[in-house]
């Protein structure tokens, strides 16, 4: 297909939920030409409303650009809905968009190489009111690295780029990764208010300390930690591993005595045990992610 | 006592660990009479060098100043320190920077007020290190509020002061529900540094995300759970629990896929199980504070 201007390139977005109905409507903002396709045909609406092309059928919809843009709620239904179309994705660029794991985007990378398809995938981060706002960006990586190139103006109307690699699994592992340090926050954050809840210590005067805390420690752990795992030597002059199993068991006697579940905390607790048992107890917090490898 | 010029005035600190340590050397900065005492002697020589004096027994310690700091490894040491010298501490102000729980803070005031001590509890938001430097403070707790503000100028000099109430168990709950939330984020952060690690994965390339991450989640979520909680209305328009229970699975395969345990994650995937199945799906993550209420 010959290169179009990128800023009217024709687009497709498959799937129309929260996300691929931003993703559109970011695109037809950005000037591009934008089909959309959803199974459940109702939410194509808003869309032709601001300029998008409605497809009657996914294939209409693939046939119609050079890039199609994928954004389902999980893999199984990527599969499912491009299997059938491998004819028609045939010499076109997929970028899907869908959460999943990175051995899901490996396995989608393979089956789009062998029928002429080049696959990238991506790992928004952001939720859908943040596309296209400052700070949003998405991860990508596919081992076609220019065909990425190519439809990186393009893509950029959605949010920041960042590329990962040519493994098509890292931008996957990246986006569940930064997640999984945001899970383990809110986990933190939720037992916190739940602490201060339990002595009737109101949320909004609360709130304000519990956040400088944690950016303030989120800057005083995560350079530290990395450079453990870069160096492997594992220092602390702050806070080892013996200090806080010995201190952790103040939480979860406070979490009982004030009412509350200790269950997202008793593996933390096993945890330290483990590390203090295994001859690390003068580390710092690096350490732990070493003994998260299981055995 | 009279009262003394608070440049001047005499503190004596019970405990010489890391942390007693820095407390002492920050009275002396300051200009403070600071006597010093420690179970193991020699601990007090790096102190009497930079001014202070070294008492032989706690007792001629607590004698020397009507303001007795005590920082310990455990309540039950402050316990079995203090209650010999009930005599000795009638009339002057403990102020207990040990870590311990609001139950073993409130015991610790009935004891003091059964004897005439004056009992302030305190929380230290800072590691060593950080005593006397920008941005570190000390939470502090208890029934006579006056003798607080008696000694607060002399306690501003190790760190910026903040009274949280006159219930004693408060400072201690606010040090661990502010320490919750940043052992949370810990535990996300060693999942998210063992995942990436799996793949090669260069921590010092990945950590600088991740830390933007952490900080832009942390004001993305910990002010709209306070409003929730304030409010009772547990809204979000961003991301619901059963989104994030239905999204966490990927999470799981992807730690097992990639040869980490998933411990630390398990109850979390309970939790957003539980959330669900009571009818909160629609819900945002404020209603996990609820839920983790004992039943």
């Amino acid at each position: 297909m010959p290169a179009q201007p990128a800023q009217t390139a024709p687009v497709t977005v498959l799937g129309l939920g929260l996300m691929g109905s931003a993703l559109a409507a970011a695109l037809l903002k950005a000037g591009h030409a934008t089909t959309v396709w959803n199974r459940t045909a109702s939410k194509t609406g808003p869309l032709a409303a601001q300029g998008a092309t409605p497809a009657d059928t996914a294939r209409d919809a693939i046939e119609a650009a050079p890039l199609v843009i994928v954004c389902l709620t999980t893999n199984d239904h990527v599969r499912a809905l491009l299997e059938p179309e491998a004819t028609a994705l045939k010499g076109r660029t997929v970028v899907n968009l869908t959460n999943g794991t990175p051995a899901q985007a490996r396995e989608l990378a393979d089956w789009a190489a062998a029928h002429g398809i080049t696959y990238v995938d991506g790992g928004i981060m952001a939720v859908p009111q943040m596309i296209a706002t400052p700070g949003a960006y998405i991860l990508y990586s596919g081992t076609d690295e220019a065909a990425f190139a190519t439809h990186r103006e393009t893509l950029s109307a959605l949010a920041d780029t960042k590329w990962v690699g040519t493994d098509p699994g890292l931008a996957a592992l990246y986006d569940l990764s930064l997640l999984t340090g945001m899970y383990g926050m809110a986990m933190g954050v939720a037992q916190a208010l739940a602490l201060t809840e339990s002595e009737g210590i109101p949320p909004r005067d609360f709130a304000p300390l519990l956040t400088d805390w944690v950016i303030a420690m989120a800057h005083g752990t995560i350079p530290g930690m990395a450079e453990g795992l870069a160096t492997g030597q594992h220092l602390t002059d702050v806070s080892n591993l013996a200090m806080n199993r010995a201190a952790f068991p103040n939480f979860t006697s406070a979490f009982t005595e004030q009412g509350l579940r200790t269950d997202l905390f008793d593996p933390f607790q096993d945890l330290l045990d483990r590390a203090v048992e295994q001859g690390h107890g003068a580390d710092g917090f690096s350490r732990l992610a070493l003994l998260l490898k299981k055995d």
